[in-house]
């Protein structure tokens, strides 16, 4: 039977709150733990004192996964999103935004717990952002919520790395590696943060190897996970431990690995650099969107490139133009 | 003694929902009751349905005065600001980005009762913007909120239309009127929509003549109004019923007439037009800068086109550039 949907992804589900800011006031914040360019997790009280401290921001749908499925249904991909929010106002924005665009979500929202997570996403005028997150209610994704019948009828499940960081989210997100498995279906991971690799990188590399079909990587995660300092060096590493790795490489375009060869994909330039957040969530949904209408690797790489650029023109990490309009 | 405070504003307290829309959508909705490129006021059931209708959105704080203050803020104008938020996410968000600017907001927000006020914002693609506003917790402004101390402290209060659309809000609309006079401040009305000057026609011309100072208005408000369908007949016929009355003319630029004389006032175009949604708030808010600076009449115009042009020049109502910077 054919699989009812063409992908499915599981993770945070975040409303992000986005405001510009000054790198004086990154520096400034490197006593209380704030990493520049990578995503800190937070708690509740220094999400309410970073709040204080920043300008004016607008709120949007995010979180990593998230942001790939709209991509991913803005090509016009058919999908489904599970992942855990709140019964607050945030949890309302993030389902209504993911149901808005087709995708299929129907996770149970946590009732009388923890907030809807929220990302501070603080934009420097180079347009790199550096996110500050509290899991609020996605600490509570449980294994409950890995509905077979979903990744049974789906095509590819992608999965977060950040999921790992709470154990409960951590045993859902095996659950779904199972179930892709007696399922026969596609499996596909990205690493999601540098640090995130740090914090996991014996696990991430045994779930390349055994689970995962389709990875996605940038070139500081790649560099953590194989412990090599130059690129080059990291990408002969992660060959052949799973079926395709596409590295992105930031304004170098991305790299498709798969045992046979490696496929240099260029970048498509945006029409200007606003906000970066987002651009590997982008370019995951292209590729697999190209991956599941039988395109070949290098159009896969396109399209990854052409999300990437679309969503890093603009604040937010979502598309604000249909991406089926720009192929 | 001279005032704390150059601006004080009251409005109601507003998370926008913007989303981009087609024409087609808003004429469908007319079965509805929803009237093109005004603001609507709806239930919250009906919001509800709006909402489930709509594609993904972004959520920025907005309402009218709010809007204003935020713009008279990035001038570099000190200010307060009054309105009724509840004790919930979008409440936070709304005093967040009012605190963030340096504007004094310290109304206290509605426990246990209705929610924060949410006006879904639909956009066409000819910049054009159709609000549709649930009121919520707006409704419980009351006279207590309108603290002496602040009025007495501010050179200009400002109060939006809006406010007449609820009576609670009414009467703190008024008790701010006669404390204006009491400490013998100038007062400053903007006339919100022409459909709220439909419905409080009368009321609306008595205020101008016997308590505003300063009154805003648009071509079509203006024109219901004076109950003229010419604009400069109803120029004329306004002329002379308060100290300065400053039409915004949209695309033709805006003209400032006192007892003496009507000065035109020349558009600044934006770079691109994308959402006029704030453009008349943006105005005032460049109109009394300028005013409270003691600039003379052209150069008070010349900075609310000047907020005007940046603030439709983006999705949002509120300034995405420091308008200090653009002076």
């Amino acid at each position: 039977m054919l699989p009812n949907y063409a992908l499915t992804a599981i993770g945070n589900a975040i409303v992000d709150i986005l405001a510009p800011t000054t790198p004086e006031f990154i520096s400034s914040q490197a006593k209380n733990g704030m990493k520049p360019n990578t995503m800190n997790l937070i708690s509740a009280e220094r999400a309410g004192e970073i709040y204080k401290l920043i300008g004016p921001a607008t709120e949007a749908s995010g979180g990593s996964a998230g942001n790939t499925m709209a991509c991913f249904a803005s090509f016009g991909g058919k999908g489904a999103y599970i992942g855990k929010v709140a019964d607050d106002q945030f949890g309302k924005i993030f389902a209504h935004d993911t149901r808005a665009i087709g995708v299929h979500f129907e996770s149970k929202p946590l009732i009388g717990g923890k907030p809807t997570a929220q990302s501070i996403i603080l934009v420097t005028p180079d347009a790199h952002r550096t996110m500050n997150t509290y899991l609020g209610a996605c600490t509570q994704l449980t294994e409950d919520d890995v509905d077979e019948s979903i990744i049974a009828n789906s095509a590819i499940t992608y999965l977060e790395g950040y999921l790992f960081d709470e154990p409960k989210a951590k045993a859902a997100f095996f659950k779904a590696a199972e179930l892709v498995k007696k399922h026969s279906r596609k499996l596909s991971l990205t690493l999601s943060d540098p640090f995130c690799v740090v914090r996991y990188r014996d696990e991430f590399m045994a779930l390349v190897e055994n689970h995962v079909d389709i990875l996605f990587t940038n070139e500081e995660e790649l560099k953590e996970l194989t412990q090599k300092s130059d690129i080059e060096q990291a990408i002969k590493a992660i060959q052949g431990k799973c079926e395709i790795i596409a590295v992105t490489l930031g304004d170098k375009g991305s790299a498709i690995v798969t045992n046979k060869e490696i496929i240099r994909i260029a970048p498509i330039m945006p029409s200007q650099l606003v906000d970066t957040t987002g651009a590997g969530d982008a370019y995951a949904a292209g590729f697999l969107f190209g991956l599941t209408e039988g395109k070949p690797h290098p159009e896969c790489g396109r399209l990854g490139s052409l999300a990437a650029s679309e969503v890093i023109s603009h604040m937010g990490p979502r598309p604000l133009t249909p991406l089926k309009n720009l192929i």
